[in-house]
Formats: C-alpha cells, structure tokens, sequence
C-alpha cells in the first residue's frame, strides 16, 4: 500500500480481521468490508454480535463435545436416544447430516477435527482420551466410526477402532459404496473397486 | 435441520450472520463459524469488535467519497496533490491499484459502484449529482474516468463522459490495450482487435 494513500484505520483493521476467516483472502476480505460499510451497516453490527455471543455462550457439551449453552447438549440428554450406540463424527455439521438422514437414533461424539499429523493435529489436540472415556462408561455397547471417506478421515478411524478395540468394544464404520442415485459412469474407479470388493448378494 | 438435533442458537444467529457476507453461502458459513468457535475465538473477537469499530468510525470523504475517519480524507487534504486531476474510480480498491501504480498525483472521486440497471443501480442511487458539483469546483480541469472494462464499468463511463463534457470539462479514459508483459497467446481477441485499432507509431 502506497503511505500516501494510507487506509483508515478501522477499515484496515476490519479487512484484517475478516481474513482471519477460512478460505478469506486479501481480495475477498477487503470485498467483504466494503460491502459491509456501503451496503449492510446493521449486517456489519448483526455479526459483530453474533460473533460475541457465540463466543461468549457457546461451549463444548462435556458427553459429547459437541456445541452447547449448557453443560450438557439437549442430544446428550434427549430421554429417547440408544444410549448403548455412540457415533463418532468429525464436525457438528456431520452429526446434523447423520441426524437427517433420519436413520440413526442413538448418541454422538464430535471430535471437531481429525488426525492431522502435518498440521500437527494428534490424538492429543483432539483428546481422544475424552472419547475413551465416553466410550467406556458402561452403556456404550457399539461405536460407529462416521469419519469421512478421506484420508485424514480414513486415518483417523483406523487409529480409534484400534483405540476402542483394544478396550473391548465393538467397532463399526459406515458402509462405502457407490452412493444412491450414483451413475456409475460419475463414481470414482476408487469407489467402484471397493463397491465390487463389498458386494453383496441380492 | 431435523428438529430433534436443535442447533445452539447462538450458533445458529452467527451462522445465519456470516451468510451475509458477500460470497458467504450455508456450508461457507458453517465452516467459518466452526473454525472460529473451535480454533479462533480470539480471532473471533477481534473481527466482533472490528466491525463495530469500522461502522462506527468510517464516514464517507465529502469530497472523494471514499471512506475516511474524518470529514476529509488524507488524500483530498495532501497538500502535493494536483488539485486540476480528477480520476473517477468504483472502488477504493481501484484508488489503490492505481496509486500503486505511482503515475498519478491528482485527487480521486470513488463511486463506491458502478451502474447496474439490473440490480437497481442508477445515477442516482450512485449519487452522480454529488461527482458533478465536485468536478465544477471550478480547480478540476481534466476528469479521468478510470471505471473498470467490464460491460457495467464501460457503460458508467460512457454516461458520465456524456454528463461531464456537457459541463464543458475535458473528459479521457484510461487506455485499453495488450497489459504489460502480456503474451498475445493468452490475451482475449476483443483486447487484441482494440489494440490493433488502437496501435501507435513507435
């Protein structure tokens, strides 16, 4: 930036900020701050305190670290849900497409992340000991690995069934396959070779 | 959402928020919202009060119309400035790239826009009125119209050129051409047949 154009301040404290979020670069930060200030000031302050409230009320539902106002989410205490099912996924965003589905009517634990290694996300950082723990309180019969079909997903399961299985729990991963609908001309060679290792008879 | 699995409303309100970030859709902002909730809150913070700050401090130039802390901006109040130049720019991102460009010393006027009949903007929404009474101070001898050339920008030069040379002011337009280190293989025809329209004696 040339010094004698130098910007307000405020305003380059706001495009610093906004590219404190993923995916936000310089372009797209200082496209997004003057959108804010010219087109939607009541937007602007609409965030400014979401951003405080969520940071201020939120905090990580001690069964299932999921997102929670209280101690515990109103999942982890909802009086219909199999308590002997645990279901291990990576994001709450993942937990809400499991709940859509509508197929799955027992528990949750949300890892908020995977193994990383070169990120250097670990078993520690993610506190595998907490699922340990969930995992192991008595009722928790089956854990059903829903990490994704990634590789860091696909890591990350193989390194919690060994976890699990090790303290005698059954362990689980969602099916892979060619998806419903799937046309086989748009599935990945990857997907099909597994889906015809996996068949089933019918 | 499956009503059985409520999102934290909190949540929910910063989600909805971030949504309305230009660019921003559902699963963009629920990215944002998990990294910022679960690696971020400081960040988090940060851009809360940066917000508040920039809609609370951040008014428009009275003369250039670019956003300033005080009623003129530093750049309309430089004393080197060639007072008789005045270069007409979309945005203040376009201000800039064109005083990084260290080729020019006059005074700026910032649409803050372009004409858009589409969406709904017209010379007034742009408030040309405002240009007009700047440009006839009486010191502007020359107005450069600098829009970009996208159909919009082109269109909000052809106008303006109109509106000011009626007001007896000379009126130019930045050159279009082949860019600097451009390789003729990888320019658009459109760029290549104006250049060859536009070609000079060298």
């Amino acid at each position: 930036m040339d010094p004698s154009l130098p910007e307000p301040e405020p305003l380059r404290a706001l495009i610093q900020a906004l590219r404190g979020l993923p995916g936000v670069g310089a372009r797209s930060a200082r496209r997004m701050a003057y959108h804010l200030l010219q087109h939607d000031p009541d937007g602007a302050l609409r965030l400014g305190r979401a951003l405080q409230d969520a940071v201020g009320q939120l905090r990580h539902c001690l069964r299932c670290n999921s997102f929670s106002q209280a101690d515990l989410c109103p999942t982890c205490t909802h009086a219909d849900r199999d308590q002997n099912l645990l279901c291990v996924v990576e994001t709450p965003a993942d937990q809400n497409m499991i709940e859509a589905s509508h197929g799955y009517r027992g528990l949750y634990y949300v890892l908020m992340g995977r193994l990383a290694p070169l990120e250097g996300v670990g078993p520690d950082q993610l506190q595998f000991s907490r699922l340990l723990e969930r995992a192991t309180d008595g009722a928790v019969r089956e854990v059903i690995l829903a990490t994704n079909f990634t590789a860091e997903g696909e890591t990350t399961a193989h390194y919690l069934s060994d976890m699990l299985r090790a303290r005698g729990l059954s362990v689980s991963r969602l099916a892979r396959g060619v998806p419903s609908g799937g046309e086989l001309e748009y599935v990945d060679a990857g997907t099909i070779a597994w889906a015809l290792h996996e068949r089933r008879p019918s």
